[in-house]
């Protein structure tokens, strides 16, 4: 090995979920949403000067954080916003977990915890889920370096009530806890104010799944301004302008649309309670997800089967070859008519 | 000092050239092309389907690392792709020197370098230039963690013939060397081919500059394979989907646009010329600036006092309140019709 490739930075990167390049699929395997992000978007894209784009997007993203803060009823200095909400939770790991304690967070959760982790040389400890896949809030009271986890935590989509979610922050004073409510909107309650109650605590959220717009990356962070300033101050030793300014555009106009929003919400609502009853029927069981997906288990047929078989059928959803999860798939909520065609091939498959 | 606050990381952070939020501005301060994108990134525009902004954008931005691979006449695997330069080479910086050594780059240069390397903890030895802002290559011969340069240079705007920068290379086989090439298009020769010559060599370029998108955030590297490899497995480590749906589809259509890039590139090379003969009547001299920028000083009025007297006018330009260059200021070459208006304001101030 010559001494350039020695000092390269050996990491195990995240695998996304496949994104299939033929036409004609189902694709349920990354938790997008089935409907077009809101007509606002497309009116904000039209009204877009392009000439503009000659020019640096504003580093403040002030826009934007203002719309956010607005909609939260907080000041727009609680509010980060960056490319995703991957891209917010990398920047609290380089930011806050900087302790030689371990921090803390679920074994079965988001799988890009762990490689934040190692890509910044975090020491962390998982903490197993019960039998069920339900967080343990004492297994988060021992001493630690921070803590994170999703709320409804992935890929379960298990919800945890706000009253455990207080009893980890209760017992976490000394250290940042980091809430990851990419999926709140899908039936949960955010813990939104607790940024006003507790000074370490930090919500991030994402427009990748309840606003229909994970082709544009924008995810944020709520919290109290202090750890919002050590937030930007890291963002801005990194790179000035995240945002570009079709982002900034669709965005603003996004969350001012509150209206599509609750509409195609309480449609995805819908149709997961419809897909849950229909699994039950055909032999699945699953966690009571609170969610835009369900993470099934099939009683007789084992899951990788059924995920190939349905693959065969143009159908993607996600496997995780993984202990513990390895007979479960995650299932994207999708419009009536994909769920149906999924549950179709499903009663083939475990017919 | 709580607990908390006591492992937040402390950086200095990056300070960007003001975005003033004041129209009817002349603004000449963040190196910004006068002129707008190409008619085709207009068209792409329209074309793109917003609908289509409710999926996950191609995490391996094929079809712009295709257009850039192309437009180079390098294979594909030699392309990265980031939010604007600075993404690319912050990911450079975690993912290549990861030494103990220092890093080595010259000590008037982009300030980020420092920036970078301060937040993750990597040692670095500013090399200084010689008394006409020259960067001496022999200062680069010593041992070290890896080479960063610009050329041409910012903020001097002075270009190092290719001879020179190989020379550098040959020098440093056991690092990687990255030539950041942010204003290359400007009259100078890029580096490119030493790409394939040797393995350790790795280009930076931009469509903020040349390609009038600094509003669009799209940057990137070209490289050997192995390079390109590990700056990705770094980057899926961090966030699988930097790039969003607009920004693809932008760069695409700019980097097609040959006929107009040269156009505008040549057209602002004249004007620059232009602006070097009028800033010479005025008494200001400077380096050769291969840029679209201009590093000039006075010979009898202070730079902070032209710049203060220039933003009364509300004309914007760069000035570094710092040892060596504070006497200078960085003025974007702009339209000739802004030109001519800064040549005029200039010459009341130096009156």
């Amino acid at each position: 090995m010559k001494e350039w490739e020695s000092n390269i930075r050996r990491v195990e990167p995240y695998v996304p979920g496949e994104q299939p390049k033929i036409s004609d699929v189902i694709k349920l395997n990354t938790n997008e949403n089935p409907y077009p992000p809101s007509p606002a978007v497309k009116e904000a894209a039209k009204k877009l000067n392009i000439n503009d784009c000659r020019l640096y997007p504003d580093p403040e993203v002030s826009d934007l954080t203002g719309a956010i803060a607005e909609f939260y009823g907080v000041d727009k200095d609680q509010v980060f916003v960056g490319v995703g909400s991957d891209d917010v939770i990398s920047m609290c790991f380089l930011t806050f977990f900087n302790s030689d304690k371990p921090i803390l967070f679920p074994n079965i959760s988001y799988s890009f915890y762990s490689v934040w982790a190692d890509l910044y040389r975090i020491p962390y400890e998982k903490q197993p889920l019960d039998k069920d896949f339900k967080i343990n809030p004492s297994d988060y009271y021992k001493d630690n370096g921070g803590v994170i986890f999703p709320n409804p935590n992935a890929p379960t989509g298990l919800y945890m009530e706000l009253d455990a979610v207080e009893d980890i922050i209760r017992h976490n004073q000394d250290v940042v806890v980091i809430i990851d409510e990419a999926y709140i909107d899908f039936g949960g309650k955010s813990a939104m104010d607790f940024v006003n109650k507790y000074e370490n605590v930090m919500v991030v959220q994402t427009f990748s799944k309840s606003r229909s717009m994970a082709g544009m990356r924008i995810g944020y962070a709520i919290a109290n301004k202090a750890l919002i300033k050590a937030l930007n101050d890291v963002k801005f030793s990194f790179n000035s302008y995240t945002m570009n300014r079709t982002s900034i555009a669709y965005g603003v106009a996004s969350i001012n649309d509150n209206e599509y929003f609750e509409k195609c919400v309480n449609k995805i609502i819908e149709t997961r309670e419809a897909a849950k009853k229909s699994l039950t029927e055909l032999g699945f069981s699953f966690p009571d997800s609170k969610s835009n997906f369900i993470f099934a288990t099939h009683k007789s047929v084992p899951a990788k089967e059924i995920f190939e078989k349905l693959k065969e059928k143009h159908i993607f959803v996600r496997y995780f070859n993984q202990p513990i999860i390895d007979n479960y798939l995650r299932i994207t909520v999708g419009t009536d008519e994909e769920m149906s065609k999924l549950m179709d091939a499903l009663k083939e498959i475990v017919a």
